[in-house]
């Protein structure tokens, strides 16, 4: 007897591609998702119009510069420890609203995770700008997917739309960075917090909604 | 023959009886710098003018109120998580000026690290308004302490000034939060942080002067 996967219990994962954090948990919750049994919902946002609700014009690792040096230490060694190529983006924050753009309309498809990854090497282990057709193509042509088309939708107004919707939801859930995980109401900030976000997620399963 | 203690790799540990992240820290390094076999030296340090410095006036969790209302459910999981008593203080950022100035004078003392967790438990486990010279009183005593003549060590104008000079030092090697780890030059920010902090310390030893 098959147990759907529907019926595993779901997390939210909010993420950005400009965000280095939210590489580090790209990269890794597959496969900690499937240890602890966990469904991930993939939920790509800008993290730009959150910081501008809070008055930033730009990420806090450029508006603090002791904490922005310290930073690409952190990742470093993180990067280092996890295992994960790493190369110190020339650009950043890196804006990255057409590949959100493709993401937002690609939530639900099968190819959705492994673009998501595909994304996030391009900018913080590549050193690649990735707000641009050009780029965004080469990725969806080297998975093999009708990038044309895929690119076609995702600059439609109803698809931008969609990823503007899905910024407002997170700016209303009280999201105020990335990665965020959420199961329920229940918030779990950084990519430090992934494995208690998915402990919780699994130990709390069938209790919330 | 002995191994002196002085022959272990050491760790600095910036810390603020008024951050709550700190109090996480303080807890718990002494055990875990035990396992790890390092060195422990106590740098307490005022975070205001750390704060100040960046043009705010009082904690990022006050100034940002969505991270400031998520900053304590973290820490009463975390402190779940750790078997640490938590009780949120009905006054934060609590200032902690006479504390720190006691700990400034005790740095070298016995007595220190468990006057450091007393402190931290009356702020973040009852709720206790510990900047002033009362309560500061009470904890000397209940540790056997000459409180009085301490107390006036600590308010005398040498030691407002190693107070003070200490927190000159913590902005110039660019700490821009608390807890800090500190293995020679190597920055760790965060509690998240200490065991990689440790154990980067350890597999260092005597690398660095």
């Amino acid at each position: 007897m098959d147990i759907a996967i529907t019926a595993l219990p779901v997390i939210d994962f909010w993420f950005e591609f400009g965000s280095n954090y939210s590489y580090l948990s790209v990269m890794r919750i597959e496969q900690q998702a499937e240890r602890a049994g966990v469904r991930i919902r993939l939920q790509p946002f800008l993290l730009g119009p959150v910081f501008h609700s809070f008055g930033w014009t730009t990420s806090p690792f450029v508006l603090q510069k002791a904490k922005g040096e310290y930073v690409w230490r952190d990742m470093e060694r993180l990067c280092l420890k996890y295992g994960l190529p790493w190369k110190k983006p020339g650009n950043f924050p890196r804006s990255a609203v057409l590949p959100l753009r493709v993401a937002a309309l690609a939530v639900d498809e099968p190819w959705m995770a492994e673009y998501c990854k595909r994304m996030m090497v391009l900018n913080f282990a590549q050193d690649r700008d990735i707000d641009n057709a050009e780029v965004v193509m080469e990725v969806l042509l080297a998975m093999h997917l009708p990038a044309a088309n895929i690119l076609e939708q995702a600059v439609s107004d109803k698809n931008k739309l969609k990823l503007r919707r899905q910024t407002e939801t997170a700016i209303a859930k009280g999201i105020f960075g990335a990665p965020t995980f959420l199961v329920g109401d229940e918030m779990f900030w950084g990519n430090d917090r992934m494995d208690d976000a998915l402990l919780f997620c699994k130990e709390h399963a069938g209790c919330i909604s």
